[in-house]
């Protein structure tokens, strides 16, 4: 099928695959698909051991990285991951710890002083310049308007810059950047997301593209979870579809083992857009920990304090869920889109991509018979 | 093109057009899509007129009713009009009189004990039997599920029932009371509506249809403004696109020309899920009228009694925001979805139906070139 990404980024099928897990992003690409590693709060040392991986197990396949800086604010303010940290009110630690005590979950686990998700202060430029060093074929930027400098830098290196976006009026700041592959993603997605479902964003987004008199592909996302949605999205305008939830459930994938459980068990009226993780609105699996916050009637922190304060402790609690604590398997949460409830099992990466194909292709049959 | 509604229904074109307008109901079956009148606290004497009326304008195409009863808890009850109206605590028609004053409209319009807005408590047999009097060809239940009576009435006419479901739960209640056709409406739609999403609702009922081994269409409802959409939908599976809200901006609306220049001045996230119309969650126009609710931290009260407190008193608004009032206008709203942020003009709604069959083959079209 001649598709526009095939020729834009190399892959064969127009499914992404955001993912933190390098696993996954090298089964997707090898399986036809386009994996996108998700850089988030990496180090550049980590993200060129993972890309190094990454190149020794996806065949010469294309994939992409996502360089997600959620602390971004952070590092347009300058200063250092102690100053974040120490913006923390004792108010929120005393009641996380007050949540971890309760589920009788140890402390230790959860460094409450910042742990192992200190913002690194001057990180965006660096992990472009690790980025480079190897064969990418994209690179994204989740959230907000993707800089300048990024822009440059994928035009010096004829590599395409994708960039995230949940509302019109962002896809119209995103195509005066310059950007040259927009992702729309639709509320019911996991992760940071806006208002405007799916349905409504994508000829949204394709009609601001058109009114600007631009040409940008633009990658659906928000509740995809199969071939046959794939389709119907491209039906729409769409070039492909770019995925986050499905991956999770995964064999390969980060998750715990108790989170892809909750997954399979989930509605898909089981999700909540929250505050309550990394202090900008994101889709989630409901779980105590939200009931908690909100019981509690205690107001998210900005981002990035509430993800330095939520992050580790989450960490634990995944821990202490592994190890049987009802409690923690309650409280366990993690970001995930409504599609979280097609899910029926774990599968691999690469029998998701084969899947997808085969689910698209029989929706397409189904369309030609209409037309005969 | 071969479509299963077309033998269903006997429309050309599988585009379904819920409307309290007959207008647009004739309009729309002309051109060859479906016209459903919405029969909302109509007596069986106005649905007989309604109908006639049609019958008189529809040039023979097909069309059907949407017996849509809200107070249908009330009727369960068999309890009076006066009854119900004298459950709505005086808290609430202070409140709703403090609104009107504020904004200059005379409390003579709003008729705060219910005016022409009575519940009717043997509603759903009679309508029933109006509809059937007359040649339509479905029958729609668009709150709960459908009652055994209509399942069987349909039967015994030969008349396919519909019903509409916003989450897949409701969906397999559905299938076991009978239906013939499902309407799965995204939590993006307008009126009532759940909080699942289109994209993923529709595959989601989809596959419920398919577990319990049953062959009922599809209608895909829920944002869907355009040709482009409905195609996406039937990508996915859907047998048709069921509409409301793109209807509300035609020339021959029951809207007044306030709300339509509003509706073609929104973005899709300039409307609102909230209880405070009906007593149950509805997806509207954000307006004045939902954030003095909000701000005054007045709770909704149950279905009938919002509506019947809300609705007079909307009407009176209404009628002010057209001689000019600009608070009125302020506080104006209707039940619309995300999708209203695609309106950019009013249409004739035949020229809509155009729209729609120019944009589905477009994309169609589109479809058949990544096969080439």
């Amino acid at each position: 099928m001649p598709f526009r990404m095939t020729e834009m980024v190399g892959c064969e099928f127009p499914l992404f695959a955001f993912s933190h897990c390098r696993d996954v992003v090298a089964a997707v690409s090898r399986a036809g698909g386009f994996g996108v590693v998700g850089a988030v709060s990496s180090t550049p040392e980590q993200l060129e051991q993972e890309l190094s991986w990454i190149d020794d197990h996806v065949e010469g396949k294309p994939y992409g990285v996502d360089v997600l800086i959620p602390e971004v604010q952070a590092v347009k303010m300058d200063i250092t991951a102690d100053q974040i940290i120490a913006q923390i009110p004792e108010k929120y630690r005393d009641f996380t710890r007050a949540i971890l005590r309760e589920a009788g979950i140890s402390e230790e686990g959860a460094n409450l002083h910042g742990g192992s998700q200190r913002p690194n202060t001057s990180l965006g430029q660096e992990l472009l310049e690790v980025s480079f060093n190897h064969p990418v074929r994209l690179i994204a930027n989740a959230l907000g308007t993707a800089p300048p400098e990024m822009i440059e830098a994928g035009k010096e290196h004829g590599i395409p810059v994708a960039a995230l976006v949940g509302a019109k009026e962002h896809a119209m700041k995103q195509i005066k950047a310059g950007v040259d592959i927009i992702v729309a993603q639709g509320g019911e997605g996991g992760g940071h997301c806006g208002e405007v479902s799916t349905v409504v964003l994508i000829p949204e987004v394709l009609d601001a593209i058109a009114e600007a008199g631009a040409d940008i592909p633009v990658l659906a996302a928000g509740g995809i979870m199969d071939g046959r949605q794939m389709a119907g999205m491209m039906a729409m305008g769409a070039d492909g579809a770019w995925c986050g939830s499905v991956w999770l459930a995964t064999s390969e994938a980060e998750t715990t083992e108790v989170f892809r459980e909750k997954m399979i068990a989930a509605t898909s009226r089981d999700t909540v857009r929250s505050k309550h993780r990394t202090g900008k609105y994101s889709r989630q699996l409901r779980s105590e920990w939200h009931r908690k916050w909100e019981e509690a009637e205690i107001p998210a922190l900005p981002m990035p304090l509430m993800m330095l304060l939520s992050e580790p402790t989450l960490r634990a609690i995944d821990q202490a869920s592994l190890n049987g604590n009802r409690a923690a398997q309650e409280l366990a949460t993690y970001f995930v889109g409504q599609g979280v409830g097609m899910v029926r099992e774990q599968r691999g990466a690469g029998q998701v991509v084969q899947d997808f194909k085969e689910d698209f292709a029989a929706s397409y049959e189904r369309m030609m018979g209409l037309l005969e």
